[in-house]
């Protein structure tokens, strides 16, 4: 019998409908290679086919735009939005039209081409994770760029456009309608329920214990309620933190391993599965941290999007998240 | 330079970055062919492995569920809604949850297996457009059902997992979130614009000139100003009507020629690229119909919804709608 869960954060349904893993093609693979372009600009050796670096995690001794680096920030080639023009909206009839400004920057996650994030070191995505706080606290100065959302596309199935691991930085001038819906959400909830929905969420999840897919000490990832997607994953702080910038030193180590452990996880049961990363954060000007709660969303690409999610808002999962927790959680034999 | 459109519908913001086409992967045509499973539920003959057809347009003299038919609708055989269950909403401590109470049908629009929605004879669209709006007018008189959409995924990269032409209608028993924030967003417009947002819209696009795809005397195809995707077209009436059921017969052969013109444009221009075409339409019980105008969406899938979409709502779109009907309307050298 399908379902209907709700979103608690915001009124977004999804039907759950394990009848719907039933058909054909499905559960069909399609690995899909990029093409090789028998050149990677993200590799060792090759810094100068990138827009000079922003900033960079370095041996001592070794220079910018040269070999020697961990992790390398730089300007995507082809950006999304640009830092010039202004910032005034314009009418053309009944249109709105601005300028597209922002930054677009690319975290280039490793010099290896064939390294995956889920398989480097702890210490290696502390760093990494300590360059997302960085560029979030440099960026957030910035009084044009209202939002700023960091994301990762791994796999071609999930948009990425190049193989070698990274992820992306993007300013917006504008919060984005959906981050807006979301800070509502969590308004309207905190009045209702006197505290922070994400809070109280935890809860639940650690005392029905069935969509846990581990934990730390600091951090929990569980498969949200009403997962729009197969074996979607959730990591946030157990202890409310609304401001992903304020994590501190010595609790990144834990969300390194959290992030580690939950990628190896769907990796290691999904045969390395295409997914899209994403930190949803309180923009700083937003003061109201009580009611925001920061985290991490991770969504595999095993389903496609189609006519009717496009044309409703609401998801069909083939696979609920009780399963999905289920086959993560489950020894290898 | 990069340029942000706001949708006059409903607050979505687009990003318009054609720099982002020059992108090395981001145009390599992948075609993946679905399975051969040998054998089509869908085609002439295999009626009996179709749950029992609803409704069909029949030679005279033919059986349901037997050849002889040229459209045929049936249940989903995996049906993301069901007819049993309640309707209330029970609370599982923070979650909401229903019965997944609906219903999910197939037209099925073509006996043959190779021919594509734009290949067909205006005659037999206009008979595709009949089952349609026969489908609303019954499911809408049963009172569980709060909307019913159309729609239509074609090729894998659309979602499609059957190959053969057809096109689905499921009913809700929720009016999905999306459809209540558009027809908010049309009441808001009218109160602001004394009159319905897509009238103003088709008065402007029909002065400018420079978004119309092609059009008859009662309809206008045209390239939205804030596209999401490229080569997204959206095909109206030209005089307001807010229930696509309420369509006259001599109307729907006008229809069914710029749906024929558009689908084949797309298709030779294009390559035939995976879509998803959805009717957007007025709930019946909703009686502001001065508020309303139904429409039919296109949206090829030429490009993948990557993090920065799932995380902000925003879309990036490499080609303008400008760009986009100019290619569409250029003639063949």
């Amino acid at each position: 019998m399908p379902e209907l869960r709700k979103d608690p954060l915001i009124d977004r349904w999804v039907i759950i409908s394990t009848e719907r893993s039933k058909r054909g093609s499905d559960w069909e693979e399609k690995v899909v290679h990029l093409p090789s372009r028998g050149f990677c600009p993200f590799c060792e050796g090759n810094e100068s086919r990138t827009p000079p670096e922003i900033t960079a995690i370095r041996e001592p001794g070794t220079s910018p735009d040269q070999p020697g680096w961990r992790i390398r920030v730089v300007p995507n080639k082809f950006p999304a939005l640009k830092a010039e023009g202004d910032l005034q909206i314009h009418q053309q009839g009944i249109y709105e039209i601005m300028d597209g400004i922002g930054t677009h920057e690319v975290v280039i996650e490793t010099p290896l081409h064939n390294t995956q994030l889920n398989e480097l070191p702890v210490a290696h995505l502390v760093d990494l994770i300590k360059i997302f706080r960085e560029r979030i606290q440099i960026l957030q100065k910035d009084p044009r760029f209202r939002y700023i959302l960091i994301f990762k596309n791994s796999g071609y199935a999930a948009g990425a456009s190049i193989e070698h691991s990274h992820s992306q930085i993007i300013a917006t001038p504008i919060i984005p309608n959906q981050v807006l819906q979301e800070i509502n959400g969590f308004k309207k909830y905190y009045i209702k329920g006197k505290q922070c929905v994400l809070c109280e969420i935890i809860q639940q999840e650690l005392a029905e214990k069935k969509r846990i897919i581990c934990w730390e000490k600091e951090y929990i990832a569980f498969a949200p309620f009403a997962s729009r997607f197969p074996f979607e994953a959730w990591i946030l702080p157990r202890k409310h933190q609304a401001y992903f910038e304020d994590i501190a030193d010595n609790s990144i180590v834990e969300l390194a391993q959290i992030l580690k452990n939950v990628l190896s996880l769907l990796s290691g049961k999904l045969n390395q599965p295409p997914y899209n990363l994403i930190l949803y954060n309180l923009p700083r000007f937003e003061k109201k941290k009580y009611i925001y709660h920061w985290r991490i969303e991770i969504i595999p690409k095993l389903t496609k999007v189609a006519g009717f999610e496009w044309g409703s808002g609401f998801y069909i999962n083939p696979i609920s998240p009780e399963q999905a927790t289920e086959i993560l959680r489950k020894n290898p034999d």
